[in-house]
């Protein structure tokens, strides 16, 4: 049998133990796995594209665990009544390659989303910032607000959204557990006066959510929309304006910001600055630009934080998917208990 | 929701419809997606690899359906007892990206596998084939049988396997299905006579289960075992004894016994022959040699074909798999529900 969490466990789970509380045990799971980088096979996602969407997998493992998810984004879907973006995924026991935990990863997706901004937003961001700029009050918006105030303490949001509907949405959330929000009526209003800028839309083309005037020394830019081929967020300039921090560098010159600039531009991979081989933000006057655009590490810590979470207790179910007869030569008794016996 | 056919499910499926009323079916679903084969998004399968064995990504698309199969491969499995091959896998709707069905895959792959050997030999083996010689009788050896039978009418089967056990358990499974079974004494005994041959046996190992010498004219060789890097089962010299024909020419160079040719050892890709690309056999005489791998177009079919069968019946479950708040921006609003409301 395999351990599952499926949309309604998921969801009792983040409401049982709160969303801020996770999204910190998260947070700390993601840095211990980056932490531990050369551990993993990393490879870039494997993607379907289509001209509705994208379906992707995204594998990794670290020798004692393999982990998959996956995902789909298909940027039309909000206007039909469907979710951008779906996942589910699974944990294995690479000893013997048995599936051991599955899970639905949509929830889990934005809470691990939420977690990556957060452990990257606790190294680059001022330790001063106390407002941040959210642009695109969609799926991941909440999410990403309650990271950022779980571990970092910030309150203040100013937010923009080219729908109003959403953004209210994104207000009548947040404005209950206590955040103070702006809601601004173009993302240059938003963006004034932020030390953490959020972009969080959703289009699947090359967009300027952000141009290179808007942004003011010393801002963490938290870049986390463009994440496909075609699909920027940032006004090529910006990425100028300061070191560019990635997940893992193959995948993000496909996919993100910087799929703007030439094969060799520099960047930065988070693990070398949770290592110490790079410093990080270097002042206070620094720009710095976290390019992120999802990565299958990311994924197995939230797996393994939420199978950690849930282990033994009555939130977990279980799904029959490994077919285990007695003797394992024997696949065939399994169908054949039924046959004639000679 | 997302329906669901558990490992339970499958098996009551498999005795209900009965293995070989399946599989005839299977066999024409897999002809059927083979046949239109420039619909298909191809990729080789995207593999992790441990010293324990291996864990690989099936995906594929034509377009409608996504598919994707999780599978391991760990030959030392048995005797520790586990399987050595267990799978699991989904069919996804590539129109909004959302997961519509979930499977076990250790039995649908055995199916799968049989019905895409059977696809084969249907066009290359002799038409008047009676005799099978099956080398290796492990979980995949009685679906082989009754797939050669139910699409090609083959009831002699001289079989072989180096563990005792397992060829004992082979012929009670299948005797009593009325199979008339030659238990060899060894590999070359077993091929002796044989029109079809098969092999599929499980060391993770440049092995050589079949010599040029046990090769008689005439005979079709149907190898599945050799399936990953560094994992073959024929000498090289029996690849050129007859054309080769692949599931996938980019995938079976990596993975199939022509791993041991130059990189551009002639093959014939399976959709030409049912295109009319190629003729196939051409003559009584010639040696026809099936160098699979498994392919996710197979996959595909298999998954196709199970929930055609099992759709709108009691067998059919379900997992909720994809979180759908009502509106579909406020994914939060599924966790929110129990929070202080202002």
């Amino acid at each position: 049998m395999t351990d599952l969490l499926d949309v309604q466990a998921m969801a009792r789970w983040i409401q049982r133990d709160g969303a801020e509380s996770i999204l910190r045990g998260m947070t700390d799971y993601v840095e211990a796995d980056y932490r531990r980088w050369e551990r993993f096979d990393k490879t870039p996602r494997v993607a379907s594209h289509t001209p509705f969407g994208v379906i992707e997998l995204m594998p990794t493992s670290d020798g004692e665990l393999y982990s998959f998810k996956f995902v789909n984004g298909h940027p039309m879907n909000p206007a039909r009544g469907f979710q951008t973006v779906t996942a589910f995924g699974a944990l294995a026991d690479v000893d013997n390659g048995y599936p051991i935990f599955l899970a639905e990863m949509t929830l889990l997706t934005a809470l691990r989303t939420a977690a990556t901004s957060a452990m990257v937003a606790r190294r680059l961001a001022r330790k001063d910032s106390r407002v941040s700029a959210m642009i695109g009050s969609g799926s991941q918006s909440e999410f990403q607000a309650l990271a950022m105030r779980a571990v970092l303490g910030i309150e203040d949001l100013r937010i923009f959204d080219v729908d109003p509907g959403a953004m209210e949405k994104m207000r009548r959330n947040l404005e209950p557990l206590g955040f103070r929000i702006h809601q601004a009526a173009s993302t240059r209003d938003a963006v004034q006066g932020a030390d953490i800028v959020t972009t969080c839309t959703a289009d699947k083309a090359q967009a300027t959510i952000l141009t290179d005037d808007m942004i003011a020394p010393g801002m963490h830019i938290n870049a986390i929309g463009g994440d496909c081929p075609g699909k920027t967020e940032l006004d090529a300039a910006i990425l100028d304006r300061g070191p560019v921090f990635v997940e893992f560098a193959p995948q993000t010159r496909i996919e993100g910001e910087i799929q703007q600039k030439p094969a060799d531009f520099p960047v930065v991979e988070m693990h070398e600055v949770l290592s110490g081989a790079h410093p990080g933000r270097s002042s206070a006057d620094e720009v710095t630009i976290f390019d992120s655009v999802g990565f299958a590490v990311s994924d197995f810590s939230g797996l393994r934080f939420a199978r950690d979470a849930n282990l033994g207790t009555d939130l977990m179910g279980q799904v029959d998917l490994v077919a285990d007869p007695e003797d394992p030569k024997d696949l065939f008794s399994l169908i054949s208990v039924m046959s004639p016996v000679g």
